[in-house]
């Protein structure tokens, strides 16, 4: 910490600064964080913000990819592309790919106008829970690159503005597994506030971790009288026996969402007057169709997948006659992150599959 | 009509089809029929279909500005190009844009097992508010182009599967102006549903179309205790004037959209508790951020516009922070076409807005 503390910006106190943090804006003035090129990351909090120092960055799968791509797969090279950007920008922001990721670190001061989240402290170790594209961030040193998992140790430092959101890093679940969680922590969040007593809930993506989640979470909601339905590409995986093992659906149906028919063709046996809420959790795009035709008139489909597209959804409601609402995956929900962590405590099975696939070996 | 019932295919009772018109789905086999290359446009209504004679193809803008681009400008090529375009594949499917538009024509058969909606009966006039894209359209003649409105006279027939949407055509409004209105139908018949007394309702690109409409019928909604914004990108346009006078708004915010920055420095004095409901009716992209700052925690931001991307408000929300719930615009909801003809009706001031800027010169 004393390199920080004798950092020449604390010369004078900062006062706040703008709760969505474009105070720290240098290039274009009058952007917000993410949207500009070069950001202060002058390690100093302003009244309203929070000083962390970095342990970990988790850069995001595509970015990661490209970096490793250019760098021809070479640690140290990475490495120096990362601290390249960084000092540059003043934030991980891949100029090629415009995505980020997260980062682990210890929080080492609190500004007095700052309302921390999560009841966390001076101390605590947190996970960032929004995109290090608009974290203002500076990198004393990379100490290693984990090319298998896109984790990077470093030594620097990371400011959280007002708006910015984290949560305290559990004592009781291994990091990776915390973070595997948290990742995807609005899906189980939202499908909690969503999910009625008695309900029918389809999940599409049900094997993945943000589908796995939700419906544990969802068996929770319907309780007995309700229906959970699963819909995987592939029978006989580890995450579909679990997901029939423990009980978190009903039924499994094996299709390709994709194929909005087929789809179609196999929910009058798995639920015959379709589903009151949609929960979409794929990777691929175009299943927009399939998670419509899912849907009873008056219901509603929650696009958690980054892959939906705006205009597939609305057009293909439109095309189809369907009055439901549909909902954009918001990442934040007030709270997300300790529901996610609860699903997976409540759930010893889950718990110990994620533990399985992705607690660091 | 003689033409029709002379057809080869009326010699077998069709049946029904599925009702999202898969039958008639020629290639690629399996696909529904906007995912389609080739549709069957056979003029035969199934069981549960509807046939109709075509009047006018209504182009939607991208496409017609795509083709009279390619025909440099000339009717009587873009008439032949839309020709050969339906010839091939059964609609009016523009390749290039992957757009297509809506149909005004009569009703000429309704299949025995098709419920039809609003009422309409055999010799009505409607208009289809499903897209051309997925309208199995067959036609004999083009009678003219009408190169400034991308309004195409024609003489041919198209078929309305079970889960098609449609309405009659009002007897008390031109035709133009109902078309200008049931074009945006969805808008404010989703703020009648959304919009409760005494609450603050934002509209951004409030002069527009869809947003005049959502303005008109939010006041109605929110009452004398209730608050309207709307946020223009100028002020003295005909539009703008409207709003105030006819108190639409309470507070017109003269900002642009994309500058979110801007907006929210509006806000304080505009609606110092921000909206309970924000309806995004704009047609450029990037103001996404915008409609998320101008929406108070546990809000509903309400996407209609078309150039909404997924992406940004999934990941702008979570970057500000911001627990609340954003809806994909659905261009249907049941009764739209009544609630928005309506909502002109009972705003004469709009209803000649309307008539001066859209009816055919």
């Amino acid at each position: 910490m004393t390199q920080i503390l004798d950092d020449a910006h604390l010369a004078t106190p900062a006062g706040s600064g703008h709760r969505l943090g474009s105070h720290r804006v240098l290039e274009p003035k009058g952007a917000l964080p993410q949207a500009a090129w070069k950001l202060d990351n002058a390690p100093r909090a302003y009244d309203n913000e929070m000083l962390c120092r970095v342990e970990t960055l988790n850069i995001d799968s595509a970015s990661f990819k490209q970096i490793s791509d250019a760098c021809g797969g070479d640690p140290a090279a990475i490495g120096a592309h990362i601290l390249a950007t960084v000092n540059e920008r003043g934030k991980q922001h891949n100029p090629v790919t415009g995505s980020g990721g997260m980062f682990i670190g210890q929080v080492l001061e609190i500004g007095a106008a700052h309302e921390p989240r999560d009841g966390v402290t001076t101390g605590d170790r947190i996970a960032s829970l929004v995109s290090l594209t608009l974290t203002p961030l500076r990198l004393d040193a990379i100490e290693s690159v984990d090319v298998t998992t896109g984790q990077v140790r470093v030594r620097g430092t990371a400011i959280l503005f007002e708006s910015g959101i984290y949560a305290r890093l559990p004592d009781d679940l291994p990091v990776d597994v915390a973070l595997a969680v948290l990742d995807v922590a609005g899906a189980p969040a939202q499908v909690r506030r969503l999910a009625k007593p008695g309900q029918t809930v389809c999940v599409i993506g049900a094997d993945g971790k943000s589908g796995l989640l939700s419906c544990a979470q969802a068996r929770e909601q319907v309780g007995p009288t309700g229906c959970v339905v699963g819909i995987v590409p592939h029978a006989g995986t580890p995450a579909s026996k679990l997901l029939l093992e423990q009980d978190y659906v009903d039924t499994l149906i094996v299709a390709d969402a994709r194929d909005a028919l087929a789809v179609l063709a196999a929910t009058p046996a798995a639920m015959p007057e379709l589903a009151d809420l949609v929960v979409n959790c794929v990777n691929v795009a175009g299943t927009e169709l399939a998670s419509i035709l899912c849907c009873k008139d008056g219901g509603v489909v929650y696009f958690f997948s980054m892959s939906t597209s705006f205009t597939a959804a609305a057009l293909g409601a439109e095309g189809v006659g369907k009055d439901i609402m549909m909902m954009v995956g918001n990442g934040y929900a007030k709270g997300h992150a300790a529901v996610a962590l609860q699903t997976l405590r409540d759930h010893p099975a889950l718990k110990d599959y994620f533990a399985a696939r992705y607690a660091a070996r």
